[in-house]
Order: C-alpha cells, then sequence, then structure tokens
C-alpha cells in the first residue's frame, strides 16, 4: 500500500465523496476481479455511514458484488482520466483483458476482500446490506462503508485539499459522451449566527 | 419564468445532475412552501428518468415532499453560494420566515405542483414512487422526473457549457463544514475503438 495512504475516520467516510465525483467500483469473487467507472453513487448516511450505488444488471461488475456482497468504492483523479474512461466502457463480458488492456493496478488491504485500485485519492470498503426488491426494481444497492483512506497529497484532516494539490489530482465529474469536468476552485460560505442543523 | 430556461428532453434529464452538484430541493403542501439544500442526490435511471434523494426526518421539506408527492430539485450557481448555504443550515421547523430571510425567489410552471427556485441552472419536477421501506429505514426517496429545464446560457444541446460561461454559472460541490468547491475545467477521454456499453 502506497505510503501516502491514511486511514479517514468512518465518520468523515462520506465527505470523500460528498461533492459528486465519478467512481470507481471494484469487487472480486471466486478469482475473478473487476473495476467499472460510475457516475451515480451517492452517501446516504453519516453514522453508520452508508452509500448508495447503481450497478446494472448487464454489469460484470454487479455479479461479483451480488457473489462477494462486498464492494470498494474509489475517486479517480484528472490523471486517470482515460483510464477512468476505458474502465466505464468496456465489459469484462465482452473483453476479457479490459483490466490488463486498460493497465488498471490494483491492490488489496488486509481485512478486506474487494481490490482496490491504485493511484486513485480516496478509497471506501463497503459492505452490501441485502435490499433485494431495490437490487432489482432499481438496480440500486445500499452498502455499509467498514474502512476508508485516503491520500494525504489532497486529502487531509477531514478535508480535500485539491487546492494545493497538483492539478492532476482533481476529482472527475462526469457527464456523458466522454465529457468530464475537474473539481474546481474552493468556496467557502459564510456560517449564520442562528445556523441550526436541519432545513 | 425567465425567458433563458429551455425544457430539457427528459432523457437527458439525467445530465443536469450527473456531475454530483450540491442540489436544492422545493416542495409546496397545503400552503407551506420549503427549499433546503442537499448533496445526497443522484440519478437512478435514464428512461423513464429517475433519481434519489436523502430526506433527514426532522427536515419540514420531507414533511411536505410526503404530503403532496412531488417536488423539485434544482442546481444552484456559484452566484448562490450563499443561499444555499443559508437554506441548508436552517430550519423552518425552528425559523418560520427562513425563506423570507435567505431571500430566496420561488416561480411555479403550469402543471407541475412544486416550486422551483430562480436564479437555478436547472430544474427537474419529480413525483415521488413510494417506497415506505426505503423511506422509513434509510430517509431515501425514489422520484420519477416528470420535467426538466435548464438556463441556456450554461447549459445547450444536451450538455453544459461552464467553460464559457460566467464563473457565477458553476455548480457548487459541497463537502462539510462551509466548504463547497465549484465545477471547474472540462476533460475529454478519447473513445475506445472496441469502446462497448456496460461495465
Amino acid at each position: 500500500m502506497d505510503s501516502y495512504i491514511s486511514p479517514v475516520e468512518l465518520e468523515n467516510a462520506y465527505r470523500l465523496i460528498n461533492h459528486g465525483p465519478t467512481v470507481l467500483i471494484s469487487a472480486a469473487h471466486r478469482g475473478v476481479e473487476n473495476v467499472m467507472a460510475a457516475a451515480w453513487a451517492c452517501a446516504l448516511d453519516f453514522s453508520p455511514p452508508r452509500l448508495t450505488v447503481v450497478l446494472d444488471k448487464t454489469s460484470r461488475t454487479r455479479e461479483l458484488v451480488e457473489g462477494s456482497s462486498r464492494f470498494a468504492i474509489q475517486v479517480p483523479t484528472a490523471a486517470q482520466l482515460q483510464l477512468t474512461r476505458d474502465l466505464g466502457t468496456t465489459s469484462l463480458v465482452t473483453e476479457p483483458c479490459k483490466l490488463v488492456d486498460s493497465g488498471v493496478e490494483l491492490f488489496y488491504i488486509d481485512g478486506y476482500e474487494a481490490p482496490f485500485v491504485a493511484g486513485c485519492s480516496a478509497w471506501l470498503a463497503c459492505e452490501v446490506i441485502v435490499e433485494p426488491h431495490n437490487q432489482k426494481t432499481y438496480d440500486l444497492f445500499i452498502a455499509e462503508v467498514t474502512g476508508a483512506w485516503a491520500d494525504r497529497r489532497v486529502f487531509q484532516d477531514g478535508h480535500w485539499n485539491f487546492e494545493n494539490a497538483e492539478p492532476q489530482w482533481r476529482s472527475l465529474h462526469y457527464i456523458a459522451g466522454g465529457q468530464f469536468y475537474a473539481i474546481g476552485e474552493p468556496l467557502r460560505a459564510q456560517a449564520k449566527e442562528s445556523a441550526t442543523a436541519g432545513a
């Protein structure tokens, strides 16, 4: 594991995806590993940290997730633009050498079943909370986050630091047809004196 | 309705939120209107277009959504940074003049029950698909998108055009503690010759 990778407190895990980045979803089952790109992943709860992800029935990754009940979500960087695109537009079903062809590098962390993608900025280990109706009707998977890590060069003390990191660390935000945006500049709103939680 | 607002084809509605912006959620029921900010909204399907949104049980907006089965999702702009922050940190429950104090301006579109927030870059009219288990257990709401619009100054021909619009039009991406990022610069990945759909 890269020496820049640091654990993130589970209560702050949502922050790794709160800004809506396109993510990579990885899983392994019975000797098969796969990685796909997905724009439809979203935080669901703070504590325990949970998230949702949409996995189409045609995807091989979904089979691996259903088989192992584990997956990893990771935040790819601008340096991984082409990798992210390639992993999102090729299928292991039709291209058995998808992973080799893409050049993706996987690694494992002790205690976690799913493979992680090297070179990303943040990683979330996830365990599926089985909800057959959601999975069948909406392709919607709910999972609990059981581990979180980030690269210290771009996420420190519970906050992203895109503005001071090299531009290659920016997260990717996919629209359609190969069109991505990188995350941009920081904006800080003022707290209201009377601010309360809720809405 | 502002003359720059144009309908977006429903099949392209997902593109309005695909890049993961923080959104404003508005609803009205029995004479009460409310708007809240939310980072946890996500596309769920292309056709029919569906999305998910997380609505905490303490939020007044949730009551209005449950009462009317309708809401609107809109994409606020960098010019609306403070408005977005204020709408996300004050509650109509404890601050009855929340909307007036925030300065938010609402408008209606014929045929749609929920109010829309003026000055945003994109709007999605939504109808709740009632899923009691998800709503109760996870605060998770699934909805179908029944109408979509965008401001032509920043979204044209089915694509965002942040790079050529004024910076005030950039979408907001919330982290935590008042820390937002604006969406950044465009990145374009190359299509693989053998690219297929799926993953």
